[in-house]
Order: structure tokens, then C-alpha cells, then sequence
């Protein structure tokens, strides 16, 4: 007999026909969502195992350790799978407090009033100072 | 002189090469992510003309009404545009509780546990009662 196959559930992915998966990452407690992301099938069996949140990075064409340069690590608390089994939502405790690579706590900062988009959400942080340091 | 283009904030968006933008619905109030879907211009457009949640269905090539079948129709509080411009947020109230398709509260009810996607939320309506009413 052989041993069951422990990497089975990445079966149950429907990945693009790029082999990615959208993915939406929300703060642990807060429940704001923090930012959003791909993931090849390495991408999630590597944030499965570390517990870290490893993307894709479509424009670098590369894994990407979130917080490999700023520090912005995310530890994952959940990884959950929508209904049609495309979407991957994970719980993450957002490391500095900073999500975005603008340096603001999360990337939807700019929000739809009266037709213009607006920002409403301050840099917490320089982006020279996050990743240039 | 013409009047300023009261649509130019959906210049703003970066669409992909087939003319849609990625969608997060989250839950005013408690937070929660409900779904993920796709709007083309048209569908964001008349998200923000209605208040109610119009999305662009993929598999039937058509723009749909959230709640146009099942009664289930998100009132948008917020549309939110993220740092690349490539990803919308909408924080909507949920009509009658249930954002998925199979009857439960939200889509992503499969949770990632040890190895296995296990179902953690039950579904609060037969979907043949919503969908064949």
C-alpha cells in the first residue's frame, strides 16, 4: 500500500489554465482586507508549510515571500476555498502593520465618493525607508 | 466647454485584456468576506448608478444582478479600488443572509485542516428553495 498522498488537497484547487489561484488576504481580529494576490500550486503548499504567505508574483514571474524585503511578514492563521473551488481566502496576522508596498496598512485605500476616487488612509511608513533600509 | 466626464473614475481602473476587474464582496458590519467575482465596466458602472451589486458572469458571458434569481441582493455601502488599480472592494449588506450559491452565508466555507478542506458552515437554505421558487 501506498502512503495516502498528503499534497491531495491541492488537487482540489481549480487552478487557472496559468496554474494560479486568486487569492484574498484578510487580518486576523480586524477582518479588514489587507490586499490581493496569486498563488501557483508551490506558492500555497509552501504557505501551508511555513505558515508564512508565499505568492506569485505575476510581473516578476517568481514566488514571492510577502515580506521577504520589507519585513511585512504574514503568518497565516486559515486558508479557506471558496464554493467553485477557485478562490483561496486566507487569515493572516499582518507583520508591521503594513500590507501595502505604498506603505499604508492595507491596498484599498482609495475609496469611490461622488465619483472621484479618494484616499483615506495615511502612509504609516516611507516606501524608501521599508525598502531601501 | 462640455461637462467634465462624470464616468472618468472608470478610466482609473486597469481592466484586464478582456475588460474585467476582479471583485472582493465583504460583509458591512461583521467584516466577512462573502465572495469574489468579476465586473466588466458596465457591471461597476451600474454598481455604483444602483447600489445594488452587478457583477459580469464569466460562465454565461452576461452581466448579473446579484440576487437576480435568489432574491439575494448586496446594497453597496463602499466601492474601493486597490494601490494597482486592478482589484475592487465593495463592502455590502447581504440581503437575507446568504451570498453563496449553495445556501450558505458565504463561499468560502471550506476550511484548509490538516491535509483536508473541511466544510465548517452550514447551509442556512436548500439552494432548490432559492433558485426553483
Amino acid at each position: 500500500m501506498s502512503a495516502p498522498d498528503k499534497l491531495a488537497w491541492l488537487d482540489k484547487v481549480n487552478w487557472t489554465t496559468d496554474g494560479l489561484v486568486p487569492v484574498i488576504a484578510q487580518e486576523a481580529g480586524s477582518g479588514r482586507v489587507l490586499m490581493f494576490a496569486w498563488m501557483n500550486r508551490e506558492a500555497l503548499q509552501l504557505t501551508s508549510e511555513t505558515g508564512h504567505a508565499v505568492y506569485w508574483s505575476r510581473s516578476r514571474g517568481r514566488l514571492w515571500h510577502k515580506g521577504e524585503e520589507s519585513g511585512h511578514v504574514q503568518h497565516v492563521h486559515e486558508i479557506r476555498l471558496d464554493c467553485d473551488e477557485d478562490v483561496v481566502l486566507l487569515t493572516v496576522e499582518q507583520v508591521g502593520g503594513i500590507a501595502c508596498h505604498t506603505g499604508r496598512h492595507n491596498c484599498f485605500f482609495q475609496k469611490l465618493d461622488q465619483g472621484n476616487w479618494v484616499i483615506d488612509q495615511p502612509v504609516l511608513k516611507d516606501p524608501k525607508a521599508i525598502y531601501h533600509e
